[in-house]
């Protein structure tokens, strides 16, 4: 398993240039949901301002406009990936400062970081760690079924296309969760969800014969720690390049309640236009007969993401006709949170408990 | 796309040391479907004997005990892969006499002999090439929803289970195909029907997210030289660990038919006992339903492999029933051969025709 080793209550500065915060999505998930204590963002077109000024939701975290302004910290963190997943030569300068200063180095990039010259023998001679959280632990093989073993419920976003908010609405409801005292965990997928995590293994990066096997991997370790586990799904089930994936994480993961998450409007697949979105209907009913052989689970309730509807009286009638289009309780958990989506997680993992304890 | 150059026509010498012909699935079938000329097969344990002596679809190749006793050859082809996929060291000598008789060596295992230091230096030293096919191509990316665009029809042999007859499926009805003069190609997925084609990527080692692509790769490639494609599948979409290779597969091939593969009688999934295979009609409705958004294909005809049924009159019945199961055509293509199969697949072809043409 990746790990990025002590990154819960590190002091961190997270590399953000050019993109933050719009197209910066790990630099914001670290900011919102991370263990980690963010001192600096680095942006060199807001250096000056504050995180807050770009986001309301974001706290008051100094963007500065390189290595050398940031105050003192454990780590920097690559918090954006260009297309490609290549290393942006503009970097340079900060990471070799970073390691200078005696900081390790989190990347999610193809780029490894580690199989670069100068910064391979810099992080030797300056003693710190350069973390490529893309690179799949070779020890991960093909999944054995054991997933259904864990006392923890498991709780799967599934989504009816890339990019309709799966990891988002898994944090959201992994701290409303917390908030109610619930001894909750979140099981990352991919690299942004890692590098928020600061563990986890890049599902869609290991060898495709192994896909349910690192799921249920890291469904085993976090089930040891928590009651009740958010897993970050990956693409959708019919999507025409990614539903291995997805497919895998849906048997490795072995869910026992499945959230759908949909964009609203969205009628073709992202970057395939040429495939329209099958009816929601029939995502619900996909995923759960192609759940059914091997944990049987039910998508419990339903996230909207109405990007682009701006008023709050819209938003709700489209969260009320895609409750019904999915048969379940459905809520915008940005706009309303997520408190509906919980209520029902927790129900229906009440009610499995209740149907269990009944037959003994 | 791994290639093993001029494997067509080639003389060729099959390794099956302790295991021919029951556990020797590699080199049985490229005894049955190759198109190259097998001229000894390699089996200490029956040396002296005669392919045909064990099974009679087989030729009357000569097994002999080691390559020192094998007639002049182009390669040696490793045809038994242990569990694991590791090198047997008792089979080294055999693989060193091949390099120093001027054959190149293919082989399917994890282990990689271009990765052995003795054989790449002899290999080297000997003008011969060591062939893996088990490493996929480092070119590989994702999928772009291409294959639709083969002017070839493609065919995908999808199953119930691992181990149920989709390679063989596909190659028996790529035999009959040609038999009535059609130019049909075959697809391979996996090691064995890559050894056999002498071409094709190991879908089920490439990187999970190029899954679908490793698949389209091939497609394109081989739509370019056949009208009829018969792909071969692997595993099934509800197998607790396999499954995302079968999705990747299914989205990336594009398939316009599908032929079901099913063993009379397995009720539970092979290696992974405590989960029940669902009704036979619930696989025809999940993969028509998984394809539909993608390339809708239709269940056409299924294969049926009564391992286990001896009289003839209880297999036709055993086959009745799962054709009454799937609502299409169904036979057992070994016993009865593939005929049934392969008039339904030109049958869908030419009504996919003539729908086409009429909507001009």
């Amino acid at each position: 398993m990746a790990e990025t080793p002590d990154a819960g209550g590190d002091r961190i500065v997270v590399l953000a240039h050019g993109q933050f915060p719009e197209r910066a999505k790990t630099a914001v998930g670290v900011l919102r949901y991370g263990d980690s204590e963010v001192v600096a963002v680095l942006d060199r077109d807001h250096a000056g301002t504050v995180a807050a000024d770009h986001r309301s939701d974001l706290p008051e975290v100094p963007v500065v406009g390189s290595m050398a302004d940031a105050p003192d910290a454990d780590a920097l963190l690559i918090g954006i990936a260009p297309i490609g997943g290549g290393f942006d030569e503009s970097w340079r300068p900060d990471v070799r400062t970073a390691i200078e200063r005696g900081c390790d180095v989190v990347a999610g990039l193809h780029y490894f970081l580690a199989d670069d010259d100068e910064f391979a023998a810099l992080a030797e001679a300056h003693d710190v760690a350069l973390h490529d959280v893309r690179k799949p632990d070779p020890d991960i093989g093909v999944a054995e079924g054991r997933s259904a073993a864990v006392d923890a419920d498991v709780v799967l976003t599934v989504g009816t296309d890339c990019s309709v908010g799966k990891m988002t609405v898994a944090l959201e409801l992994l701290e409303a969760a917390r908030d109610r005292g619930v001894d909750a965990g979140f099981v990352p997928t991919g690299q942004t969800g890692i590098m928020i995590a600061g563990w986890g293994t890049p599902v869609d990066r290991v060898v495709s014969d192994f896909t349910a096997g690192a799921v249920e991997e890291s469904i085993l370790e976090a089930g040891r720690d928590h009651d009740l586990l958010f897993v970050e799904g990956q693409g959708s089930i019919v999507h025409p390049a990614y539903s291995a994936v997805t497919c895998g994480i849906l048997h490795g993961a072995m869910p026992d309640a499945l959230v759908l998450c949909h964009e609203a409007g969205r009628e073709r697949v992202h970057g395939y236009e040429s495939f329209d979105l099958p009816p929601i209907p029939e995502y619900v009913d996909l995923y759960e007969r192609l759940a059914a052989p091997v944990s049987g689970s039910a998508v419990v309730a339903g996230a909207l993401n109405p990007d682009g509807i701006d008023a709050d009286a819209e938003a709700r009638s489209a969260v009320d006709s895609y409750a019904d289009d999915i048969g379940a309780p459905a809520i915008d958990p940005i706009r309303f949170g997520p408190g509906a989506i919980l209520d029902a997680v927790l129900g229906a993992a009440e009610d499995r408990r209740g149907r269990t304890d009944g037959g003994r």
